[in-house]
């Protein structure tokens, strides 16, 4: 089956049915995806001020209404609480299960939030003629912990992860211009040049993902990456938080394209 | 006493001890001004939702933390309820009293928040030689009610109110171009030409401010404006809030240049 030329209406039918319960990258080609998190109230204002401060990291593209499961604004006949193929259930921090639904789970306290995604950025560098380096080479994006702290927002504080793509100068300048115009999926670069400024000891050996080649003349550019908020929650153990599991994102009804400010 | 090149602390500090309560346009030339919004905690996080919904009528400078009077980001030893010139406070939606200072009644429960201003992007236009009709002509800038609404959040919902500015379309391009760039005050404009398709019946007529000429060739371009979430928040008749007086802001350490993204 192929879901890339599906639309995301279709396929989200799909996830709900139960049909697909895979990865959704390269399903709906050119439609953005979403990070989920989702906290009771109690500690949602905490994570919207978070979300407020770090924009980079944590990007909003909604957030829902206290015990809402539809979405308002970036998909239509959504249920947050059935359209992910994998959820994960986070209680104080541990990993306790996880379901292709959560029905079972949700709350009148619940609010989620669905986050600004770097596969949105990727898709117009492409369309740039910027290269990507870890699609190119069939891996995932290597990412790495900095020493760049977030601003701390009630029980939630921690350190930047950035996500890297090696390229030339020229290149560099190009993805600048191409992602400053993004800025609900983390915006413009952090950081450009020697990982060493940023704490990053050995470019090599990413913290998470894949490491990438680095061609002569290249230099890495760092970007705000989904990763931070995702650990800065784990870190504040909060009584439950639901994400979506690795890859298994939120695919909504606007374009990548119509991402730009 | 010419308060234009004075530091944003001396003035501030001047306003602490009650000498200064006037106006603050015009003072600390280049450095951004910013409106203020206090609503206890039980508002607060309805009233960040709705920030975060409409990003261009209420851009967020800076977030207090639940209780506290310091600024963090925006200003360097600030007390956010001595530092501004005028306060009035409302309760259930009704103007209860003026204050030139509020130490007395600040809560454990209060969350401030600072806006951005139309201020720092007129003089980012002037400086491109965009006119500024509303300065030229030594008056208010004209604001209208909208038919557009506001996203909803929790207990706040509204019209979106618009300040605008006359000018040709080559001006108007420049200006579209510079705010843009401009997110955390207003940024681009939310329409340019005819009034009536946002539902303004007369443009010489403003809801709030003043009338300006608009010369020959000229077409009106509208902005965003921080009236919004202030009429926002009245119509929600919180049990109490705190704003600025009118024109009597909080002057940031933050030049208005380093406010572009």
């Amino acid at each position: 089956m192929d879901y890339s030329k599906m639309s995301p209406h279709e396929v989200r039918q799909l996830i709900r049915e139960g049909k697909i319960t895979t990865q959704t990258s390269g399903m709906c080609d050119g439609y953005a995806q979403g990070n989920l998190l989702i906290l009771p109230k109690e500690q949602a204002y905490d994570f919207l001020l978070f979300t407020q401060r770090n924009p980079k990291s944590c990007p909003i593209l909604e957030v829902g209404d206290v015990g809402s499961r539809e979405l308002k604004y970036m998909a239509k006949d959504a249920d947050i609480a059935t359209d992910i193929p994998k959820y994960r259930v986070y209680e104080y921090g541990k990993l306790t299960g996880e379901y292709t639904d959560i029905s079972h789970l949700w709350r009148d306290d619940f609010v989620f939030f669905l986050i600004g995604c770097s596969f949105s950025f990727e898709s117009e560098l492409l369309s740039a003629d910027v290269p990507v380096r870890h699609i190119e080479e069939g891996r995932n994006v290597p990412m790495y912990l900095t020493n760049i702290d977030c601003v701390p927002a009630g029980i939630f504080h921690g350190k930047t992860v950035v996500s890297m793509r090696p390229m030339t100068p020229e290149k560099a300048i190009k993805a600048v211009s191409v992602t400053a115009s993004m800025p609900r999926v983390h915006g413009a670069p952090i950081h450009i040049g020697e990982g060493a400024k940023i704490g990053i000891k050995d470019i090599n050996k990413p913290d998470f993902g894949d490491s990438v080649t680095i061609h002569e003349g290249e230099i890495p550019v760092f970007w705000c990456c989904g990763v931070t908020p995702q650990s800065a929650v784990m870190s504040a153990k909060p009584p439950i938080a639901i994400s979506h599991a690795p890859g298994h994102m939120f695919i909504t009804d606007v374009k990548n394209s119509l991402l730009k400010d």
